[in-house]
Formats: structure tokens, C-alpha cells, sequence
């Protein structure tokens, strides 16, 4: 945890009931820093069905790598959390240090390397030393327990200033399923690279395919919605997991309107993360959530929105309150898709800044200030043109921002 | 000119000798403020040439539908050019303004509305008064001087913290023809939009055609290759003029070998005014060289530079002069070029940070360090995949940044 708590933070944290088919334990592997929680290991006593969606960079880390090799074999016995040191661009020293963790963590819980997954956060550039790893995750193995999911999303907090957890349950083949999620945030800062981290999980029996494609489909409105500074780690990793431990459940055979309950508890647990993130970014003291409308289509409607959610003229109008218009209509324009100015519409709140390509003739100034001065502020921009619809959100860029960037790396 | 000299400004500026055929002046019209001056107006008694190169925005201000609605006529007699007002955002009213603007010109100088060409810089969303322009073209047509470039050049600022200007000559045709240039900066500011205006004139003797070709093709690697904070302007504007008034040149027919010394000064000249508006970004303290060689090919070369140059991230670290390069890979890696992790190679200066996709091996951080508590700070990758090259110049994001942005409209 680092610096003081976000003024967007919640209020108060799910209770995290236990999911029944996987058990967590924590350590200090010392990776980085001696006495602090820095690997996190979670263990499917039976074989669980997995997905991901990771990085879109080009330049990812091992682990990404690592596990988008295991992803199509399907089942997941363990995963491997590492704060400290984020194995990326470590060339092969990063492929061995994959390989002995997979291995330590295969003998642990007795399945095979491909069945284990594996992330990290932290520092890049350095190697990764895995032997570090040896020691604990045996011990890790053995002790890990159900109810631990709070101290789980504590244990892969980096740059967070709070844990992120959510919990659903979902009606599906005849039972209740649960559905838990942690997340550590987009916070960036020195010295460790930026990182994405999610892990979710749900007693659900749903073959991997199926969970692939609602894992896909859910990524896009969520965490592929979310952005702080346009930065994209090497390392953003999305996993989901289904245990099957729900008993009596009816099985799964593709992604259905059998599914519709559980998927929109996924996708509505996702956006929880998702936001959570995104409030958690750094220096933020507003969050803005961003709807464009009218667009071409939906994926012009999203460059549009996430045009607007990158601009730091936009952000840091955000931090100094100001119902800066014009600087929607630039982003809107430098978004490089069909827009027509004089079809333009833009709101801040309720309060309609902009019609027909010009300041509405009944702006108040006033009013506008007022949405400014929200900690949550919607802006939405009828584009004019088509029904494509998006909606994202980022949050403000401050002093604070430059500051714990732009320090030097300890 | 607002605020405190920026540390990056040149030591000094170039004498600016005339341009023949073209006369200056500038008048305080009270656009928005009382007593400043802020038109500018020039005259080409004889016919000039024209070229042009605008913003890429989808959201265009009205004088920028107005100029290259004009251009294909090839003749410019007048420019007027205003601060306080963008005329931008401002739907029907604004067209209505640049109309009476451009017919009090042509009636100042005597010429059609074709042959006027127009540029305003300030807030946007509010209507342009072009009433204002009617009582001071009439006098600023009739008073305009050759000598007056710095003034002009002083005029078009906004916030600037200092006037941008060069001048260049070339041997074309048998004689000596000269190339003058100003420009106003990229510095972003409330209440004004951001807006990159430059205007360049010659007294060589070239059809229009030739010169928008010269234009277009020097435009990509100078002004089209410098960055402040990846946000585009609904009124950049690049205007070049020919008078003709070089005496005794033999005719210009194509853009070919008999115009390369002109087009090394032009080119030269535009970069310099490119870097000396990047080098007055709001907030920067440092200057950012960034050269990508090595990409599949030089679009994607530049793509990269620019993914690197528009990082918050890459420069925050600029600004805290920390020579991170995990964030150099990651902005490769987020570029959606093609690139291998594990054939990049990194420099800071003449400090190899990276190569093979790891630490280089001889890095020395007290070096890297060293080049970045330099004022000019050249970065170089190498993609290792293609012969791609493009250079790019961007500056640094400080505290400055946020808080000159920040800041509540006045």
C-alpha cells in the first residue's frame, strides 16, 4: 500500500464469502523488499476450468507468455502471484525463472506444469529470481484455506491504496453459483512498472471454452473500458477460473441463454473491478465516466470515448473543476473518427454544454461548474451521426499524478 | 506571452530581414482583451502563390473550412490572423464571421474573398465578433511594412513565452531567394484553445502546385513529428507563400532536383520553428529527441516515436530525470507496431540501457543518469526488425503542465 488512501476509495468492502474448490495462502518470498507479503498462491485441489485475457502490448513479460501457452490445454490447478518484480523484458532469464516457478508449483499441489499459471508485478528489467520461490510454495500449498480472499487482495496491492474485491452469486443449472474477484490497480508508479492484475473465480461447472468466451466478451465493457494515463503494461493479466464445486448444477454446454444470470453477475462483477481500478488511479481525486452516443458504430463510439478519456487537456481540466467544453470537442476530433461538428451535442451532468455545433443558448455557467465540482462527474456526447454507443471511464490528471511518476526510482 | 520564460528558449533570435512583396502590420482590435494587440494582417500587393497544410481534426474551427476551401485557387493578396477568439465550435455564426472578415480584406487590398486566407487563435465556443476586424484592415492594408517580421511574429502569440522565428535563403534559378517564417506554439492555456499557427513566406518565383507539394512533403518530419501532450488542435494552420518578387529567377515547373536547395532550407526552416514550439510546451524543463530505427518501415517507426513521446509515463520519468526504460519498452509494446521484446535496444545519450530484450549487461546508471540531467535528451531505440527510421521531439510533463492547465477559466 502506498501513500495515503484514495479520496475515491469505498466506504466499505464486500464480505468475501469463501468459493468452494480453491484455497489461497500468502508469503514473503523477500523478491524485493525483506518482511513484506509478496507471492500469493492460490491451488484447485480438483482441476478448474480457466480463461484470460491479457496485455495487448507487444513487448509482454514471461509470465503473459507463460500463461497464454497454457491457456489452451484449459484447466488450472494453481496460480502464482508475485509482487516485487514484474519479469519483464528479462529476455531468457525470464523463460527459466517461468519455468522453475511452474515447477515448484506443480510439485507443490502434484498436477503438471501446465496446469499452472502465473503473474507478476513490480519492477522491470530486472531478473526475476525464482529459486526464491522454492522454499514457500510447498508450505503455501498445504496451508492455503477458503476464507482468505480479503488478505489475497491485500497481498497483491503494489501502488494501491486500498484492496479491491467484489462478490456475486448467480443463478445457473438449477443453483446458486458464487462468483469472487480481486484486483490489484492501475496505479503506476517508481519504481515499479505498470501492472493489471485480476483474478476471479466462481464455483460454477463451466467448460473453459465457454468461460473463454464469456471472459472475452466481459473484458470489452469493463477492464478494456477503463483507462488512467493511456499507458498499457506488459503484464495486464484478466483470469477467470471455475472450480465446478457447486454441487447439483445442470452442465454447461455452450454460451447460452442458460448463462444470461451468471454472465451478467460476471460482467456486473467485472465492471465492480473494473471501477474500483480506475478510482484507485494515481493522484486521482475525480472519477469521470464518459458516454459517447450517435456514433458510427460501438467501436468508433469507444475510440471516441477513450480519445476523451486520454486527453490531458481533458484530465487536468477535470482536476481544476472546469466545464471545459471545447477541450471535448478537440478530443471528439483528434479521435480521428466521422464526427460532424455541427451535429455535435456534449453534457456535463444534466446540463447540456453544447448543441448543433455551437455553446447551447441556455448554458449556464453556473450549473456546469456545479457538475465540475462532483467527485463523480458523467460527461456524454451525442455524436449525431449512427446508434454506435460506448461508455468508459478514467479519472483526472493531477499534480499529485506528475508527482509520483516523475520521482526518481528509489 | 504568458508567464515566465521558458528555460528551453533559444539564447537568441534571428535577424529577420524583409521577405520582397510582402508588408506586415498589426492592430489591437479588442477581440476579447482591451489594448493588446491582436490582428495581424499580411499584404502581397503582387499575387502570390499558396500552399497549406491544416489540423487533421475531424472538428475543424471555421477558418480552417475557409482557408482550404480558398486554397485550390492557388493566389493569396491577403492574411489575417487573430488571438482572443478561435472562431471554433461556433457552427453557423463562425462561417458568417470569416465571410465578413474576408470581405473586409478583400476590400482593404483590393482582391476577392478567394484570394484572403484566415486564422484565429483563443477560446473556443464563443462567437467571433468580426464587426471588430472592420474599422483596422483598412488601416493595417495601407501601413504594413517589409520590416516587421519579429512584430508579426510577437502578434500571433498567445502562450508563448517567447516569438518564434527564422529565416533561411536558397540558391533557385540563378539567384537568391530568401525564406522567412514565424509561428506560435503549441502551449495549451485556459481560457485558449491549444493551436499551432505558422506562416512562411518566400520571394521565390513558384506555381502553387510545386509549393503545396514542397509543403506537404516538408510538413511530416518537422511539424508533423513534434508533440506537447498528444492533443490536436481544432485550428492548426501551416500557410507557405511565394511572392515572385526575387528578380531575374528562371521559371520553377516541377518539384524536382532544380528546387533541392529550396527545399533544404524550407525544411530546415520549418524544423527549427517546429522545435522552437515544442521547445515553449507548457510546462517543459526539458526537451525529448526520440529516433526509432529498426521498425518494419518508417510509418511504423514514426507510430512508435510518437507512442513514446505521447507516454505520460515516459514523460513524468523525463521530468524526474530518471532514466526508466522499462517505460520506453512498454510504450514500444502499447504501439500495436510489430516489434520483437527480445531484439530491442535502448539509448539514453550515447548509454546503451538495453539491448537483446534485457538490461544491456555494461549498463551503468550513474551514465544513463548523467544524460538525463541534460536539458536535451536524445532517446534511441532500435526496433531490429526492418530499416523504418522517423525522429520525433516532445518535451517533458511537469507539475507546471497540470497546474497551467488546471486552472479554472479566468
Amino acid at each position: 500500500m502506498s501513500g495515503s488512501l484514495s479520496p475515491l476509495a469505498p466506504k466499505t468492502y464486500a464480505e468475501m464469502p469463501p468459493v468452494r474448490g480453491v484455497r489461497m495462502a500468502t508469503a514473503a518470498a523477500g523478491i524485493k523488499y525483506k518482511g513484506r507479503t509478496d507471492v500469493l498462491m492460490m491451488v484447485f485441489d480438483r482441476p478448474a476450468t480457466v480463461a484470460g485475457v491479457f496485455t495487448r502490448s507487444k513487448c509482454p513479460s514471461a509470465p503473459v507468455d507463460f500463461c497464454r501457452a497454457n491457456l489452451p490445454g484449459g484447466i488450472a490447478r494453481a496460480v502464482v502471484v508475485n509482487s516485487g518484480n514484474a519479469n519483464a523484458f528479462t529476455g531468457r532469464k525470464g523463460r527459466e525463472s517461468t519455468k522453475m516457478t511452474a515447477e515448484a508449483a506443480a510439485g507443490a499441489v502434484g498436477c503438471s506444469e501446465g496446469e499452472v499459471f502465473l503473474a507478476s508485478t513490480g519492477v522491470i528489467g530486472e531478473p526475476l529470481d525464482a529459486t526464491k520461490f522454492s522454499g514457500v510454495l510447498d508450505s503455501l500449498a498445504a496451508s492455503g484455506t477458503e476464507d482468505f480472499w480479503f488478505e489475497a487482495a491485500k497481498a497483491i496491492m503494489t501502488t494501491d491504496t486500498y484492496p479491491k474485491v467484489a462478490t456475486r452469486t448467480a443463478e445457473l443449472g438449477g443453483v446458486t453459483v458464487r462468483i469472487n474477484g480481486i484486483a490489484k490497480g492501475a496505479g503506476m508508479i517508481a519504481p515499479d512498472m505498470a501492472t493489471m492484475l485480476s483474478f476471479v473465480v466462481t464455483d460454477a461447472d463451466i467448460p473453459a471454452p465457454v468461460l473463454q468466451s464469456l471472459l472475452s466478451a466481459g473484458a470489452g465493457p469493463t477492464f478494456n473500458s477503463v483507462t488512467v494515463d493511456s499507458d498499457t503494461s506488459t503484464s495486464d493479466t484478466l483470469m477467470l477460473f471455475a472450480t465446478g464445486a457447486a454441487e447439483g448444477q445442470a452442465p454447461v454446454t455452450a454460451d447460452d441463454a442458460a448463462l444470461d444470470d451468471f454472465r451478467a453477475a460476471l460482467n456486473d462483477l467485472l465492471r465492480d473491478l473494473a471501477l474500483q481500478v480506475v478510482r484507485d488511479g494515481e493522484g486521482a481525486r475525480k472519477m469521470v465516466e464518459i458516454t459517447v452516443e450517435g456514433a458510427e458504430n460501438d467501436a468508433a463510439a469507444k475510440r471516441i470515448a477513450l480519445s476523451i478519456a486520454n486527453s490531458p487537456l481533458v484530465k487536468t481540466a477535470v482536476a481544476g473543476e472546469d466545464a471545459n467544453w471545447g477541450r471535448i470537442v478537440m478530443a471528439v476530433g483528434k479521435s480521428g473518427e466521422m464526427a460532424d461538428r455541427d451535429r455535435l451535442a456534449i453534457w456535463f451532468g444534466d446540463v447540456r454544454v453544447a448543441v448543433d455545433g455551437e455553446r447551447d443558448p441556455a448554458y449556464s455557467e453556473e450549473a456546469a461548474t456545479a457538475v465540475m465540482k462532483r467527485q463523480d462527474i458523467p460527461v456524454r456526447v451525442e455524436i449525431g451521426l449512427g446508434t454506435g454507443k460506448a461508455t468508459v471511464w478514467t479519472c483526472d490528471l493531477t499534480k499529485e499524478y506528475v508527482e509520483i511518476n516523475g520521482d526518481y526510482r528509489s
